[in-house]
């Protein structure tokens, strides 16, 4: 990546998230152009320094590099499937599957763009602050987006930044739901949610620090019970399922847990350390 | 508490862990009396130092702390059903539920004990490290076991290790649940473990971090979407399970963080912000 702040950006979409988009470039002294179906809602930023581009097909002028930010795929396909791509280097922020992402790939390349798919984890307002989290999958990035916040490139594979975008939104509501469950749990002995927050915040940081130890295990496909059977956890998952119940709190998040588990074991794994449930995570469920 | 490592301390129940607790105390240079059913499987400790009680009403004696690690809670009642409790200090760190716990507490109280509650969150090999977390609850300790690990009081109630302790659980299973779903659905494109690990473990401990601010709108019951809507986010669940399932990975984490919340939208909180799932956690499921 160059590091260069004079890239010309174009930025096609101006709802909340493209808007958002555009002004972290005009702050960042990008020369930036703009452009929505809706044209009205580039004022705010053509007075704010943006040029406004007269048409689709100015946005898209070489030179420079063009952020696309629809509501979905089948917008981004519609609205470019007119104009000349050739030469052109596109970066489709939109939200969407991998297989979409693969297809709308090989659709612009054929049509002589650069395109690199991306997925923004983050909210309008943390654009431009390093929580702003963008994945970016396709040709290695050859232009500088960092004004929009932390960009991470993933790979070749387009399909890449929607995947670890879902992958990341299912750790993020896990932590959420399993920290809602305890403190539903603690709430029945009078405990507050802030006294609890800490506790579960360090049991999470704690596990995660396992991850990278636990998925040398996934890659030799060896799952050797180093520090504890399945067949031990699935004890204690009883008893995590029992006290839930007894409690009358949500018990679903609990039964998940030990339903997986006890077909891994069904299947013949309860000497094996958790991990090897990614057998049953591999296989579509029940 | 005192920081004596001279308190006499008695082990009673010498299975697994109750070896490794008599064992890290003894290196640490407690006077250590054991007490053990079949009691053959005292001999290693004994010759390392251990003085061996030859009745139970023996490893209870005044004067020290009495830490019990049996099978369970009816294992615990039976073995000390017969025996005087006046004066004795009890620590019981046999696994069970907060009413049993609570239970117990009051059944030795009742004859004349102080009696604390406890939940070892470590394995036996852990035992004696700070990686060890021993959790504890009911009347404040005054006793130093702080040789086991890192020993967290949690208040009067003796319920409440067992309740902090299943609730660490469900974080744990959840953290690694939501990393082996990630996992499988990143190899469906080539990418290993090892690669994917770093990313969950970054989004788990951001996440972990939110915990303390969202713990303040649960115990205001106020949820004002000032991150995002239960709405939008419902958006990028449905998007999340017809991911998992156009992979053919294993859906039923999604599909069951997307039912909650789903609930919670038809339950009249979409323009709420997540934490007000709590309502449903707090009630038994479907
Ligand atoms: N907002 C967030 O918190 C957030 C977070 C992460 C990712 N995202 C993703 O970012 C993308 C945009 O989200 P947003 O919040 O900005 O949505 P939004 O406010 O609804 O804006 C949608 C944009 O798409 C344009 N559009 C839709 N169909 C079109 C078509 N056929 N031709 C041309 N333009 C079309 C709209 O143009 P008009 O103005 O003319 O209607 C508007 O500019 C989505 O994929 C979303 O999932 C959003
Ligand atoms: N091992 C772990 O990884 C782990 C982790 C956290 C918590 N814990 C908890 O620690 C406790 C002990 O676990 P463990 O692994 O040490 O189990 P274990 O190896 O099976 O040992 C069980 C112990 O309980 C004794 N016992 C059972 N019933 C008895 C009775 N009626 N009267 C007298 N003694 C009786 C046994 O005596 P005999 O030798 O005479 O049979 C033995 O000493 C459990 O509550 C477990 O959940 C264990």
């Amino acid at each position: 990546m160059t590091d260069n702040e004079n890239t010309p950006v174009s930025v096609v979409g101006l709802g909340l998230m493209g808007t958002a988009l555009a002004r972290a470039f005009l702050k960042a002294g990008h020369p930036t152009t703009v452009w929505n179906r809706t044209a009205a809602k580039a004022n705010a930023l053509v007075a704010e320094g943006a040029r406004l581009a007269p048409t689709i097909g100015d946005a898209l002028g070489p030179g420079g590099v063009t952020i696309l930010c629809l509501t979905d795929y089948s917008a981004v396909r519609e609205l470019l499937g007119d104009a000349g791509l050739e030469g052109t280097k596109l970066v489709n922020l939109t939200s969407g599957d991998s297989a979409q992402a693969r297809e709308t790939a090989a659709w612009a390349e054929k049509r002589g763009a650069r395109y690199v798919d991306g997925a923004i984890m983050a909210i309008p307002s943390a654009i431009g602050t390093a929580d702003a989290v963008i994945l970016l999958s396709g040709p290695r990035p050859d232009f500088e987006i960092g004004a929009l916040g932390t960009i991470s490139y993933l790979g070749e594979d387009p399909g890449l930044a929607s995947l670890y975008d879902v992958a990341g939104l299912t750790m993020m509501w896990s932590v959420l739901n399993a920290w809602l469950h305890g403190t539903a749990m603690l709430k029945t002995a009078g405990i507050d949610a802030a006294t609890y927050a800490p506790f579960a915040q360090q049991i999470a940081v704690g596990v995660a620090g396992w991850l990278p130890g636990y998925a040398e295990q996934v890659d030799k496909d060896s799952f050797p019970a180093e520090v504890s059977a399945l067949e031990t956890d699935a004890r204690a998952m009883a008893h995590m399922v029992e006290e839930s119940e007894a409690l009358g709190v949500n018990a679903e998040l609990p039964k998940l847990i030990k339903a997986m588990a006890d077909r891994a074991i069904a299947a013949g794994h309860g000497g094996e350390q958790y991990p090897v449930l990614i057998r049953e995570f591999e296989r579509a469920g029940e």
